[in-house]
């Protein structure tokens, strides 16, 4: 395998940004390429992809089919990805071709509970207890590491609480092992956090850093129902949770918009629960509360421009639209705010629709 | 002629916006009708519109092509447009097929100088003295009426100070209207204002209104060079500009936004300069300033939506980017603020590449 493509100069306006995915993530990041000029293409597996519907250009492909891969990467200037979970390999195959970030070290890394979890150990960063499951030996050693009852989680591919369960027992550990295929998998502890939170940063080519104000994030059934900046944080978790991104970007070494997610606990403590990268659902606020969105601090940073600053203007409240509650858009429209909404083809039950901002002057710098 | 197709129903998101004209305007428009979840559709002559890079489909075609126009306007729910000089004729063709807004009546009215000076002074509202220059019979009276110097116009197709001269001399108006091809125009008196200013406001199909905070403008070289909200209005004056507004739009039967150029006198009255029946320059700052902008604001007006809420979260100083400035994108990419570039793909002296705005904390309700 030859060496991975570098950047060596920035992509000027009117370049090609490739985005690889087209939901409402890759459609916001291809708007926000827009708004600086620059073209984008997106590459995605649906022929009904919202990004599709704002984008220069589209290829309807398998992620796994490196000849489409490669024929899209080659009209690009660079290219990048909405979501994590494009097999490793298709970003190495890319790499020879373009370059392209967040690169293939990120991505396995975050790919897999258990290395990301002995990633953010060996940082030097807390996180819940957690125990690597490989086999039916150790269930009864991994509860009592974690405490009862504890998460069970698959090691690769879950998101909005999919692929979990809830364990308190050796015998539902077992159960659970067995149910999700007797994968590895990882036992996790549960937290008694007083709330969670987010921190987006960004990472550029030159090792520039910069940090959004951290939301405090509510979650219903394992989805993302609303981030609120500022939040409960105090100044100090707010400047404790940039210090651990900044951890985490450069031991990463990488490159563009990630989130981390965050628990924070009663004595003022910061745990990492897991990191995406990539723009994250409790940055959306950005767009309108900050002159540089979450999404276009993501295309300068893998278009080799300077970070944008990420103050705030604004306090800001972002609430999902989910599933049914986008039948509602009328009700939506009227309320004072920002409206979004993703234009995906059909309402399917816990599917994120849109979201809704409401914004107020800033009470805090 | 059957009668003009009303809407009956708002366009739900999903349905399509048809926008006649590919520039930076169609553009914004096309995103902020993506942000609502709506598809747009954009009709040009310019194969290489900065619009179709971010729109779903588009159409190359001449606008008096009626045969192309008719096609064009059967795929989109409504039809509106991103500038005034598109024929009425067209228009006309468009409304018999599908709801199109602005209509015939207001193109018509605001793409003529006399006809537009004629409409406000019958609506009640002050303009500069002015006088309408048909033959070469009266060009002494003329001046005489509107002052030496004064400034001839042609009555129809002039922007950014083209097709316009200064008169001192019932001779060198008579040059001037030779020049320009012995058309008619319009003389108009000059105005010792204390600065200029616009309004940006929109009108519902229900008749309901909204208006933006009025910007102070500055001009360079007859184009907008920067818009600064608040600027030197008082509040009387940001109140009275919005009734000038709310004046025109009811005597326009106006659907969608449109802009009202000002002069502020020293005395505090407020003259009205001419009529843009379409977003304006001088409301690009509503992008990061308002959760609702003038492109949403439009879009949202001419699909049957509620009107947004036009209130300010951040002060603004919007200033263009012309010509050979935006070969500096990446000096810009370095301030404060958002950069918009609009994706042209030459540079030329005078034309408008982009914009940036700085924001700032709200500093006025």
């Amino acid at each position: 395998m030859s060496a991975a493509k570098t950047l060596d100069a920035p992509v000027p306006p009117g370049g090609t940004i490739g985005i690889l995915g087209g939901g409402q993530l890759g459609r916001m990041l291809a708007q926000a390429a827009a708004k600086l000029g620059l073209k984008s293409r997106v590459f995605c597996d649906n022929p009904k992809s919202p990004a599709f519907q704002v984008c220069d250009a589209h290829t309807i492909g398998k992620f796994e089919d490196l000849g489409a891969i490669a024929a899209f990467a080659r009209q690009c200037d660079v290219v990048t990805l909405e979501f994590e979970n494009i097999p490793a390999e298709t970003i190495e195959h890319i790499a020879d071709l373009v370059p392209v970030n967040p690169g293939a070290r990120a991505l396995r890394i975050t790919q897999d509970r258990v290395d990301e979890k002995n990633f953010l150990r060996d940082a030097g960063l807390k996180t819940a207890p957690y125990f690597s499951v490989t086999s039916d030996d150790y269930f009864e050693s991994a509860l009592l590491m974690c405490g009862e009852p504890s998460i069970f989680k698959t090691r690769r591919m879950g998101y909005d609480g999919k692929g979990q369960a809830k364990v308190a027992s050796g015998n539902e550990l077992a159960e659970a092992y067995a149910r999700f295929g007797s994968a590895p998998g990882i036992l996790e502890g549960f937290v008694d956090f007083a709330f969670e939170a987010s921190v987006i940063a960004a990472r550029g080519h030159d090792g520039s850093f910069a940090a959004y104000d951290s939301p405090e994030n509510a979650h219903e059934n394992h989805i993302l129902r609303r981030s609120t900046v500022p939040g409960r944080l105090t100044a100090k978790q707010n400047e404790d949770a940039k210090q651990i991104a900044k951890k985490i970007g450069d031991a990463l070494g990488y490159v563009g918009v990630f989130a981390v997610e965050l628990f924070a606990m009663m004595d003022g403590a910061l745990l990492v629960n897991e990191i995406a990268p990539r723009v994250h659902n409790s940055g959306h606020w950005t767009l309108e509360a900050c002159a540089v969105s979450q999404f276009e601090q993501h295309i300068r940073a893998v278009a080799g421009w300077p970070l944008g600053d990420p103050s705030r203007h604004a306090d800001a409240v972002m609430e999902n639209i989910i599933g049914e509650e986008a039948a509602h858009w009328a009700d939506y429209a009227c309320r004072p705010g920002a409206l979004h909404l993703y234009g995906k083809p059909e309402i399917r039950a816990g599917r994120k629709m849109g979201h809704f901002t409401q914004l107020a002057p800033l009470t805090r710098r």
